[in-house]
């Protein structure tokens, strides 16, 4: 009868976005927490993801909520938004990146989106077309993989170098690149790698794509969170090399990844975005996509002006220090290679000597077991295309930090193969 | 040269989102509205859309603004939310629902969406594989057409019948459907229509989509906003006979749409939509897809459970008046044609009779004309699938309505034919 029953409807779950779905960060880290020991009553410590939002010493400003009290209050803000953002919202964001390295920046060139994510889901998209590929970094953002994924859209991951400060092998983008190839990502400040780009070198990465004739996606939603020797320098500074699509967003600078708030700018002083139709493309996309919540909108322009130059002096020092902290210890473990010093971002990158360890044969398996024994959640290297490496988040609050770091030692010290 | 440039960049702007953006309202109101005359000094009158919250008589309750300052207040929520919505929000909403016809639900049943348009979008996306089509109302909601198209989701039209109070055309659905027909939508209370179903109407669409082998979307973003005769039921009722995938939102009944907060809700009493697929493509859809905001997730449960049942009868009683005086103003009007009172929703359906109107000579002039000669935007209903209908909303402040419906009947009896 159950054949019989299941026989007689048309309809089934489509296969493409639970391939899209495993993919993502947060599919890997669901599998994590269903792994967690219920009887550990110590608290569940988070490393793997960067969102210190609900930390003491990382929380948001307070003006960040009276900027949105107030538009609440207004009582204007409870209506429909415009779909591709409301014009003082546009320019309040305009006027923001305006003030990096003097690149004037027009509010016509800013889509607001609901968040980061909404803005590569609609980059991808409006690239999409049968038989094209885009470049993506590995390790990377498996957000990018994902909506390639689901938009049909053929993944060619290109290197990032380890030793040379995670930079993009730019031999490597060479050889894979063909006449179908329409844009590369880059992700500066680096996530997974906490590494920062030098001006030098993305001049190379916007001479690359201009020679090979695809655009660049500046994925910058870790713009000026950078405490090491490099300057973040964005992308656009390029744009009249290459036309550059960059991404921004209030979750990580600004501590705020709950309000859903971001943007996409485009930047291109030769305007091959719109005469190759991707600005209309981008338009339309927004038509059939929500749009950011109204009176976060109209949050904007009080949240980007009044923010004190403190708060964010704050979070670097914090992210210094915290980063310090956690590199620092996991270069004493053993069995953890750890080749660069995070000086971005909120995220280092380790590898696994597997080698070191008794009967842990890959990075699930470790990320698995250190989830139950120890109550302490790392993401595993393999959504992010890098296996049997670790991404760990120092962004939270340091005596967790520490707590995390000296669990995972304590992890690793039982799991070490005897000599 | 110009060509020399253009040839050498890879991408190109995706063409099926235009197509699909075509569809929508927003894109008909962008082309009305900048069809308006700057130099008409009075205010501009939009019946184009339904969006009254911005209108002193259709305000938000305060209760609405209250819950989400405290939310933002108790600086809990500013950090990520989870993908499919917090447990809280789930339960609010099932507990809110499950007070209708004494229907359990259960809060696992529930997934949070960005508004009503991006739960079409998940239920799209979910159903969506070559060959697939879907039944959607002729008139209706275009964004179905528009989210459809971006799946590739063949669209087929069944008839809404005006003089049976836009019921269904049951007949024609049975001609319309095949093996490949994996859902039929119905808006109810109806988007145009502004028509409500029966309880024995609603029977009827569930056995023929049962008999046919289809699931029921039942879009109810217009739910308990009834006045007539006839009381809302919602289409869940009927989930022994047929699943059912509900949409609802904050937007209509709460007056809150840029809070952009909808709800996905599965009902299937036996077991269908699990064993298909449906569940677990929709859990995959929703972690590639963005979330809604966290702290308006955590208002939530005040909002559903304080805001006092006065404020909604106050609005009902609005929607009862601004309904009659519409309907009966524009009956009057020799060159419309007026099938149908309505008795839920926001929207009466006219059909143009433009053998009495002089160079006239479809919806979309008819609409644009008014716009520039009256700053009276309503919606022509071509993108509903009726060519020379017009969509009026009454939802208006009654002052603005009635100064609205007077620039309409000057503008008709300015442009009728002389006999």
């Amino acid at each position: 009868m159950e054949n019989g029953k299941t026989a007689n409807w048309n309809f089934k779950g489509d296969e493409t976005v639970k391939k899209a779905s495993a993919w993502t960060i947060k599919f890997a880290l669901k599998t994590l927490r269903e792994n967690l020991n219920a009887n550990d009553k110590r608290a569940v410590i988070p490393l793997g993801y960067g969102d210190p939002s609900q930390f003491p010493s990382f929380k948001p400003s307070k003006v960040a909520e009276e900027a949105v009290i107030d538009a609440i209050q207004s009582g204007k803000f409870h209506c429909y938004a415009p779909g591709d953002g409301t014009p003082e919202a546009k320019r309040a964001i305009a006027d923001h990146l305006s003030r990096d390295h003097g690149m004037e920046i027009s509010p016509k060139d800013v889509f607001l989106t609901l968040g980061g994510r909404q803005a590569i889901d609609i980059m991808l998209t409006v690239l999409a077309r049968p038989g094209a590929n885009i470049l993506l970094p590995k390790p990377g953002y498996s957000f990018y993989e994902a909506r390639a994924t689901f938009s049909q859209l053929e993944i060619r991951h290109y290197d990032l170098l380890p030793e040379q400060g995670w930079e993009v092998d730019l031999s490597h983008v060479e050889t894979l690149a063909d006449d179908k190839t329409v844009a590369i990502a880059i992700i500066n400040p680096g996530n997974p790698c906490g590494n920062v780009y030098t001006y030098e070198h993305l001049q190379k990465v916007a001479e690359t794509a201009k020679k090979l004739g695809f655009l660049v996606i500046a994925d910058e939603a870790y713009a000026h969170l950078t405490f090491g020797k490099n300057p973040f320098v964005p992308m656009r500074v390029f744009s009249s090399i290459v036309p550059v699509l960059t991404l921004g967003s209030l979750s990580k600078r600004w501590m705020l990844p709950g309000w859903r708030l971001g943007w996409l700018v485009t930047s291109d002083q030769n305007g091959i975005l719109q005469r190759h139709g991707i600005i209309d493309s981008i338009k339309s996309c927004l038509d059939i996509t929500p749009e950011p919540v109204n009176f976060i909108q109209a949050a904007l322009p009080k949240l980007l002006k009044e923010i004190p130059e403190d708060y964010h002096l704050r979070t670097l020092n914090l992210l210094r220090e915290t980063a310090d902290v956690c590199y620092d210890r996991l270069k004493d473990i053993p069995c953890f290679i750890c080749p660069y010093k995070p000086e971005g971002s909120m995220f280092v990158m380790v590898k696994l000597n597997l080698s070191l360890l008794e009967g842990i044969n890959n990075d699930m398996e470790f990320c698995l077991r250190l989830a139950n024994e120890e109550s302490v959640v790392v993401l595993p290297g393999y959504p992010m295309g890098l296996k049997n490496w670790l991404r760990v988040t120092f962004a939270v609050e340091l005596s967790l930090l520490e707590d995390g770091l000296e669990r995972i030692r304590a992890f690793c010290a039982r799991h070490a193969k005897k000599h």
